[in-house]
């Protein structure tokens, strides 16, 4: 359970949280109770995925959605029952809302906090985005559709908005891999600009792992691969949550 | 009046312009007619700036923009007529979306689109800030109020709008310093996490021009400096757009 909590908090990284900070949140998920992970395993999956196809979706968009969705098992987060090669990753717009327990989370639990990259309501506004995992060849895919809220130069994605979905991505790979884990590093290359409410695909790949520290690799290009767009490096640093719980 | 627009640009910026669509932006700068340019600057004089103070700033971020506003002569955009060390740098939710003339820029406008850091109409909610240059010294700081909206961590802020700010600031400068600007590369240490609603400060200074290439340093600190939560290296490439109007 502990390692279920830790890997939805592994999707919310994006910092290198000091040691102090780390024992707090360690000891806090240690003091969650059975009863008190139970439920939040139940909640938790009552809660929307965002990561579903809506009407915003371009049919480019749908169509790289529906291959990579028929070469998974099952959408459900029950990954021990799973045995197609790809995973369709779950999102929702908060990472431990609804847990119960532990001193350290409940003050984190604030009702208006919404994540980042799930904080807009309109559907196509701003980032649509599903990604999929494949543990045996350790790379995540993530179909992006930038929407018109996250303009950076005229008619382009800002850089920002890229980062984000590079740092969201990485940090997903790394934590369905590794376990929970923050970003310690990212490193960008810009090479073309986005256009706005296309459909880009991020590529990201288990370089090496030395230590606690997790080496990833990111591409984002077009669909059909021709065009790279961006390219970035992550180093991504795990946590000691539950080594032994941990996939 | 090139330049101006050129200035405009520069803020959203974000990525390395293919020269295809260099030559496309610099051809349709170039056919904007001064009447329209004339049309854009006194048009533009009326657009909302959100970097000015509101309801949601916390007595903290009141506190440095009167600290740093004290010291600015004026808040126009006319640059010529200021002496005094800080400019505050005006915040728009577009680019160019009241420019008329220049085929490729029509192409562009696109009546919803919104600069990703100001598409959140709600007060407090995502980015707030406000940034002050200086170009004697050849730094920007901006104090930035991150919003329950940019969630990552539980309670702090996500990694990719630490960079979405550090690119914006980092291409201010760039802008400011040497004519608009793409981003080439970002390069970002997360020290520490960003607990959502404290207030930063983001330090942009240049480190080196060579060529057409800028090098820019960046530290995002609290208020006081003594805690330094992340630290950025960006390249930022200036474009070719009227060289002889640049500041």
């Amino acid at each position: 359970m502990l390692a279920h909590i830790a890997r939805r908090i592994c999707h919310f990284h994006g910092h290198q949280i000091s040691s102090a900070i780390l024992r707090r949140m360690r000891s806090s998920l240690k003091t969650i109770s059975p009863i008190s992970a139970i439920s939040l395993w139940t909640y938790s999956s009552q809660l929307q995925d965002f990561s579903q196809p809506n009407p915003s979706w371009s049919p480019e968009m749908r169509k790289f959605y529906d291959h990579y969705n028929a070469q998974c098992d099952t959408d459900t987060e029950n990954f021990e029952n799973k045995t197609g090669p790809w995973r369709k990753l779950p999102s929702y717009n908060r990472s431990i809302k609804h847990a119960t327990g532990g001193i350290y989370l409940s003050k984190l639990i604030q009702a208006k906090a919404r994540l980042f990259t799930r904080s807009v309501q309109e559907e196509g506004a701003a980032f649509e985005y599903v990604a999929f995992f494949n543990k045996e060849e350790k790379i995540c895919i993530c179909l992006f559709q930038p929407g018109h809220l996250l303009e950076g130069a005229p008619g382009h994605v800002h850089g920002g908005a890229i980062a984000t979905m590079i740092d969201t991505v990485t940090g997903m790979l790394a934590g369905y891999l590794s376990g929970p884990s923050v970003t310690a590093n990212l490193n960008i290359n810009y090479r073309s600009p986005v256009p706005l409410g296309s459909v880009v695909i991020i590529h990201c790949a288990l370089d090496r792992i030395e230590g606690r520290k997790t080496f990833i690799t990111c591409r984002v290009t077009s669909t059909d691969e021709s065009k790279v767009y961006t390219e970035a490096n992550a180093v991504v640093f795990v946590l000691d949550f539950c080594p032994e719980d941990c996939p």
